[in-house]
This record gives C-alpha cells, structure tokens and sequence, in this order.
C-alpha cells in the first residue's frame, strides 16, 4: 500500500476518497505512532473538553475576514462556545466594522465573563499583514489556552462577469491566487509554527471551502481554481501533520454580499438565474444556520481530518 | 437541475461526477444548440479528421516545455500523427535544447514531408512569453490548418523537501502557482482568443494533470495545489466552451528529471521510498508508452471534455 499514491488506484476506492477528500491510508500508514501518542496526551489533559462536547475549551480563535458575512456570524456563535479568558482574534481590512463587532462582543454575555475580543486591522494577501496576525496571536496567548482554533474564511469572488477565456492578464489571476491561495496557506503555516505541538494543546485549521472546489461552474473560473487549490493545500497539511485537525467545511449558498454579487454580476445566464430563484424562493441559507453546523462539527470533533463536509451533510 | 451546481448533489451523482472530473449535466442544458451546431459544422468539413481517427488533420500545435521529458516525446509523437504542412511550435525556454529537436524533427520523415517545426523560446511564466507563443503562432497559422491543438505541458515540481507548515513566505507560493497555473489558463485564453471558433476548425486544449489534482501526497503541497487548481480551470474552460476539446491527461509517473527530483528531494519517506521502490522495479512509464495513450485519446476524441483521463485508464 505504500505505493498506493503513485499508482492508479481502482475505481471505487478512489470515488470513496473524493468523496471523503482525504485519501487517509497513507496517513495512517505514515502516523500511526504519532497519532497513538497524541491521543495518549489528549487523555492526560483532564480539563480538555475535547471529550465533552459542550464547549470548545479555552480557545485562541483566529478568524479571517471577521468583519461581516459568514465570518462575522463565526465570531458571534465561537464567542458562545468557549471558556472564560479564550480570546478571538477577529482579522478583517476594515477598521470600522471590525471595531463595531469587537464592541458588541465586549458587551456580550461572553464578554463580559471575561471573553478577550481583539482587532487585527490586516491584509492577509500581504506579507506585513500575516505577521501583524502572528504577533496579535502570539500576544493574545497564554498557558491556560488548550485549543488554537484558525478559520480561513477571508476570501473574494473574483470577477464572474467573463469567461475563463477571457482571462489573459497573469496579473489578474496571479493576484487572485495570491490572495485566495497563498495567503490561507502561508498564514495557517505560520500559525502552526507560532503555535508548534505541544501537551494539552489542540489545533484545529479550518477552511471556508466550497461546492465549486469539486464541481466547475460556468463564469466562475478564478473562484472554482482557487477553491479548488485551498482545498487540496489543507488535505496535503492534513495528511502531513495527524495531530493537527484540519476541517474543509464548506457552509452552502449563504445570503451574504457574495450572494448578491454573484446574483447580479455571474455572466453565464442559467447559473445566474438559479441564484436569482435561490433567493426569491428564500433557499439561500442564513449565515446563523450554516454556522450552527460548522460548531456542531467542531464541538463534536469526530470528521476525517482534511474531509471536504457538505453543511448540507451535517 | 438549473440549480444543480447549487444545491448538493446526492452522493452516487457526485461520486460519478467526481470520477468523470465533469459535469456534463450543466453544460449539456447550457449548451445543447451550440453542441448540436458544432457536430454540424464538422459534417460539413469533409476534409476533416475526426472520423478517420488515422491522424490529427492539418495542424498547428503548441507544445509548451517541449525541450525534455514528456513534453519532447509529445512532439515526436505528433510529427507522426499529422498531416503534411503541419506546423509544431516547439515551447522552452532553452534554445539550445529546443534547436537540437527542431533540427531532429526537420530531418525526420514528417520534416522532409512538409512538416514545420519551429522553436519558441519563451517563458510561459512572463506576459511577455505568452505573447511571444501568440504571436509566433499567428505566423504559423495558414487557412490550411484545420485543427488547433495547445499542450500546456510545462511544470514544474516545486519544493518537495519540505511539509506544508513550512510554506510561510507568500513570495515563493505566488511564484509557483503563477508558473504552474496562471500560465496556463492565460495562454489557453489568449490562444483561443486568437483563434476563434469558425468552421473547419477543430480546437483542443490539453493540460498535462496528475494524480496529485485527486489525491494529497504528504511533502508535495505546491505541486498538488498547482494541479488541482490548474484542472479545475480546465473543468471549468470545457463548461463554458463546448466546440473546444479539453483533456485533463495525467500521464502517470514518468522515468525522466522531474521524478528523478521526487525520487531524491521528497521530504516523507515513506513517498521517496515507494519512488525509488518504483524506479528500482521498473514501474515507471515510459514517456513513449504514455505518449502513446495520449496520441490515442486525441486520435479517437471521444473522450468527455474536461474530464481528468489517466494513462492507466485508457
């Protein structure tokens, strides 16, 4: 089996892999000492909530594009599930709405039973701008935080309005790949090494991926490649570090500004016309609702590490 | 089934989906008239290869890092497989190693028939590389040729010594990813741009996959994201163009310098050893005996366009 990533394996094992996106043999070829051990850690650390379920344990919470939308809602309902004295990291470009959201999470209940809530004012497609998230990480740490939770959640559409064969600038696509691709990848590597294996401490990674990441879709090139890329960046950091849990979620067509974008600017009329109908016959799904399963996924802690996880499958 | 690419698709569907790497089933609804016109169109062409399957008509084909490795057995295959007054535009950026083909290809059989081969040096990781492949396509162009046919072959392998969590600097990401993506979507979008649907026509569009598109291999992030992403732009292209062909080839693992690299370079080793295990057994495939299946699939072109096909499988 050691081979089985070179040669073609049969049919259905490969549909089963797709399925699950993570091919975990080789993993569990590769790890199996490891993985035994950090599960001899995880029950030395009594106080870990990993088993409970209830809550996600005093947490440093970093999540990205925190300033409205499917981020915004993450910040809200994480701020509800962990410990006193966790601290979320809300990272966004926007001062303004970053700052409204650190108010009101300040005035919360979890707030005010002594939830940190701090903003990054940064631009994760530049250099400066991760590391400004790595030092707000690094200073908002402390010795009682057994879970570091990341959430890739930043990222753009792209243009939708032109056909792939339109695309003749490597500028533009450069630039949306270094944002989409790069970014998620290089901030998530810098987080693990800010924040490296240790006893009594959970890292959990997760992705904002999407359907487009396994089906093409028409006037939707750079959002389809770029999907596509983040997700199989996060299978290989999956299959490469066992003690790490890596969750590719994908939350559905949510009611955001995306949304009207894309229902508006989509050049390819059938696919605007669904997102159109989505909407008028209310099937878009509220950024609470999607939300509410990407916690139940992470309070209960059970998916295959670098899974690809429908919110329709939840 | 408008809102097909929406909603989740139930699991065998996206299964099959998944293996086929298509989904026809929008791109059939979308583009039934245009499908439809286009087969009449080829009925019209009498001259026209599809049919016979004994060669690939009068051609222009652009073979992108055709100096070594597989992409140099493309262009000897195919100086066998067209029509006399053919033209290859040979791809790379090393003169020297460009020229020696060239000159072996003008003194083969097809060469003393008529065929042309021309050299392109020319990065196809600079704008200005695109725009050199272009233009020297144009001059080659002729209202003879009666297929189109573009290899985006050119990779490369990136730093497989090291594991995902030490992909920090955006620089070096960015870098790979404009190489080994953005190049290639933006050279097919300019080539079809530059030569646009007409009758007696045929266009094909082939990028050189992997199974790292599929599967994550522990140590080779950059590469898996780069065919992952790059295949899915291909996906999406064949949705959004259904008179051009596109074949997501993966050729298998191939006995030439880029696995030579892999065999000595790969950080985990439990992948270097089933590499050189492969090498030692003498498992790998010839470029030859690859090739030949590539030359096959395009002969026959019954293949579904923007399916992901791999050299085992045909």
């Amino acid at each position: 089996m050691a081979t089985s990533g070179f040669k073609k394996i049969p049919e259905e094992e490969e549909e089963a892999a797709a399925a699950a996106s993570s091919s975990t043999v080789t993993s569990a070829l590769l790890y199996n000492t490891t993985f035994s051990s950090q599960t001899h850690t995880h029950t030395l650390c009594a106080t870990m909530s990993s088993a409970e379920g209830t809550d996600l344990g005093r947490v440093l919470c970093i999540i990205t594009g925190a300033s409205r939308g499917f981020g915004r809602t993450i910040a809200r309902e994480m701020s509800r599930l962990v410990k006193p004295d966790s601290a979320l990291l809300l990272v966004a470009r926007s001062a303004d709405d970053l700052r409204a959201l650190q108010a009101e999470l300040a005035e919360s209940e979890a707030g005010r039973a002594g939830l940190k809530a701090q903003s990054v004012v940064a631009d994760v497609g530049q250099m400066e701008g991760l590391e400004n998230i790595v030092r707000a990480s690094e200073e908002n740490f402390s010795e009682e935080i057994d879970h570091m939770i990341l959430i890739n959640n930043a990222a753009s559409l792209g243009d939708v309005s032109r056909y792939a064969k339109s695309f003749t600038d490597m500028g533009e696509v450069d630039s949306y790949l270094s944002l989409n691709v790069s970014s998620s990848l290089c901030l998530s590597a810098r987080v693990l090494q800010a924040f490296p294996q240790r006893p009594c401490l959970r890292r959990t990674v997760v992705n904002v991926t999407s359907l487009c990441a396994l089906q093409p879709f028409p006037s939707w090139v750079l959002y389809c490649t770029g999907k596509a890329a983040r997700e199989m960046a996060f299978r290989v950091l999956a299959e490469e570090e066992p003690d790490v849990r890596v969750l590719n979620y994908s939350p559905g067509p949510l009611d955001t500004s995306m949304q009207v974008e894309a229902r508006s600017r989509t050049a390819d009329p059938t696919i605007r016309k669904s997102f159109s109908d989505m909407c008028a016959q209310g099937k878009l799904l509220t950024c609470e609702a999607s939300c509410a399963k990407l916690m139940k996924l992470l309070l209960e802690d059970s998916y295959t590490s670098g899974a690809h996880i429908d919110v329709y499958d939840v």
